[in-house]
């Protein structure tokens, strides 16, 4: 049986690119969304059109290079940002509208001092006039995690009645809980009219931490788009990390989901956008962090040199890794001594390793961490003790 | 009804602290250990004993000054491990001695070069030596998310008989998905004898972004321990991150469930151990990365200055955080820039705002932010056009 495509909508550019201190001008824009068309990403959210003239030039100029992915602006429910966005995209092969307005109790009163009823006839109207831009309009319930599931069917069902091709369920705020919008995607799958005819897209925030989590829960109910950046970045807490999602289902092949990313750029692509916004991941970060092949304690570096897949379930070169490493501190044990110190030319017999073992965790135990150096240091002193072990 | 307890086990200072550059000394580790005992975790684990010199007296020191968590040292299974870590936590008022051996067949057959038999008879027998020093003994059976759940509820069997009082379920690689791992510590409360006299417990690494998710998917199906981290640090992609679980059970009313834990303390703490270990959040970190609770788009900032909940599922007061942020970018709408500028004394009508807000569109966009320096400057430029409005 042929695996099932999951769609990757990055918005790095867009959600992404909205956090302080991660403005790019569009000179850095352009390279990175040339990097995400190799990548292989479906869709490119280049930007938010109307919010200022340096985002409507970064669209248009991304809209004009890209070559494979469809590319696609943001907009609110209104006339004005969808017609500036319509324009912004005019040069796109494959141009697509984000078009949408808030559903939840707290957006219709606080937000929008409006109606459930007056808000269905928004976004109604909002994907209509889309559509008489582009063939290809995704509509947003924003703070749809929050939103009642009856509600939100008919807000959807106005939605695919205007012409949506894209139906997009917002955990605006990164409240839900991996079963409970797993749930609500289901309850969509089973209860919308026309709703077969349409992808239904996750797009999670990371607030307690479960962005990653919700969204493949929405992909194992049904959804087929997943809305993403590199390295999670995004507003707040931020958004599902694309190389986090992708690599999930590269490595549960039981899933029988696809995508069409080349896996071997997202260490590269990982490292570009690192730079070009300032935005550091963390060295635990998974996948993509400094930490996240590297193995310090004597039981895991023993196991890993004696079989790798005892403690690593994805090959660091599918990632584009060179190697995992074995990084010597006072947690390591013998095996991991032995194994780096022949690899900067010492081949100790079983007696000298026993001699060397407790003289390097005293040195380590003065360290963070033993380094190349360090070892050719700690042989020099206990020179005569190997010798006459 | 009275809610469920979940009982937080802190392991910063052992799988947290064997990672790379994260090496603390004695001293460190003591001050860390007093701010988890103040914070209200239930359980300390303070180090590997046996691994070297510098980590016992760590283990001997902590087990002198804590005055309510349990301390907790690392075993392998075998005597000596156990032995030196029993004599470790001599002074702790409550010791746990954490025991416990490789189960999946990857393990079973290259790191012990063993067979499932004989790794039963050896769970037993190091449950059954820890316990001829300390009550509480916990068992782990390593690489539980990829062991067999038939075989893994006869070794937890084996462990109860021997007298273990916690039964630790470590999906040691990051591999498995919350409703995988949800399964499996369902299948052991319904097919393991004598289940109901001792505590099941979560501890999950994070390779594919699932850490926090997985361990909350074990508590959803009756576990009632989550072996965590401040700020999910660990080995390689890290751990269950202690501020993400403890913030969802608060934020979750419905899931019925509580932890000791004084969530005021959280980002004072995450900034303690980052600061001593060298190692820093990324700044969409949840809960406590420095974006946390910065808002930044026009969209959201004009939410969130309308009402809080809006965007805001969490009182950042609640974690420690004094206040949330409206940052100005070019991404902000005339709301923020309003409330901005009122901030710092310029009371803008609707009409000085309309003209004001092109103005301030083209400077941000040569800006990654715009400072209250920035808006000093922004009005001065601007004064004429401000005072015919």
């Amino acid at each position: 049986m042929s695996k099932n495509q999951v769609q990757i909508f990055d918005t790095t550019l867009r959600d992404g690119e909205q956090v302080p201190g991660c403005k790019l001008n569009t000179e850095q824009k352009l390279v990175i969304a040339k990097q995400l068309d190799f990548l292989g990403v479906d869709v490119i959210e280049a930007g938010f059109p109307v919010s200022s003239p340096g985002d409507f030039k970064s669209v248009q100029e991304i809209s004009k290079i890209v070559k494979n992915a469809t590319v696609c602006g943001l907009t609110r429910a209104n006339e004005n940002d969808i017609k500036v966005a319509a324009d912004s995209l005019k040069y796109a092969k494959r141009p697509r509208i984000h078009t949408g307005i808030g559903t939840s109790d707290s957006h219709i009163k606080f937000k929008f001092n409006s109606t459930p009823k007056k808000i269905i006839e928004r976004a109604y109207e909002a994907v209509s006039y889309a559509k008489s831009f582009v063939e290809d309009v995704e509509f947003y319930a924003e703070d749809a995690g929050r939103t009642d599931n009856e509600y939100l069917a008919r807000v959807c069902e106005a939605a695919i009645k205007a012409g949506a091709t894209v139906l997009n369920i917002p955990d605006t705020t990164g409240y839900c809980l991996p079963d409970e919008y797993g749930t609500k995607i289901k309850y969509l799958r089973d209860n919308v009219k026309g709703i077969e005819n349409v992808i239904l897209s996750c797009h999670c925030h990371n607030d307690l931490g479960l962005a990653t989590a919700n969204a493949i829960a929405g992909i194992q109910n049904g959804a087929r788009q997943i809305e993403c950046t590199i390295n999670g970045i995004g507003e707040r807490a931020g958004n599902t990390a694309l190389e986090e999602v992708v690599m999930i289902m590269k490595q549960h092949p039981n899933l029988n989901l696809d995508t069409n990313i080349n896996t071997q750029m997202l260490f590269g692509i990982s490292k570009l956008v690192q730079d070009s916004m300032g935005m550091n991941v963390q060295a635990n970060k998974a996948v993509v962090g400094d930490n996240a092949f590297a193995h310090s304690s004597g039981i895991h570096q023993d196991g890993v040199i004696k079989n790798r897949e005892t403690y690593e379930i994805m090959d660091p070169a599918d990632v584009g890794v060179t190697e995992s490493s074995i990084i010597l501190t006072a947690r390591s044990g013998r095996a991991a001594l032995a194994y780096r110190a022949k690899d900067v030319g010492y081949e100790l017999t079983k007696m000298q390793l026993d001699a060397l073992y407790p003289e390097f965790l005293k040195y380590a135990d003065m360290k963070k961490e033993v380094k190349n150096e360090d070892i050719h240091q700690l042989m020099e002193i206990n020179n005569t003790l190997l010798y006459f072990s």
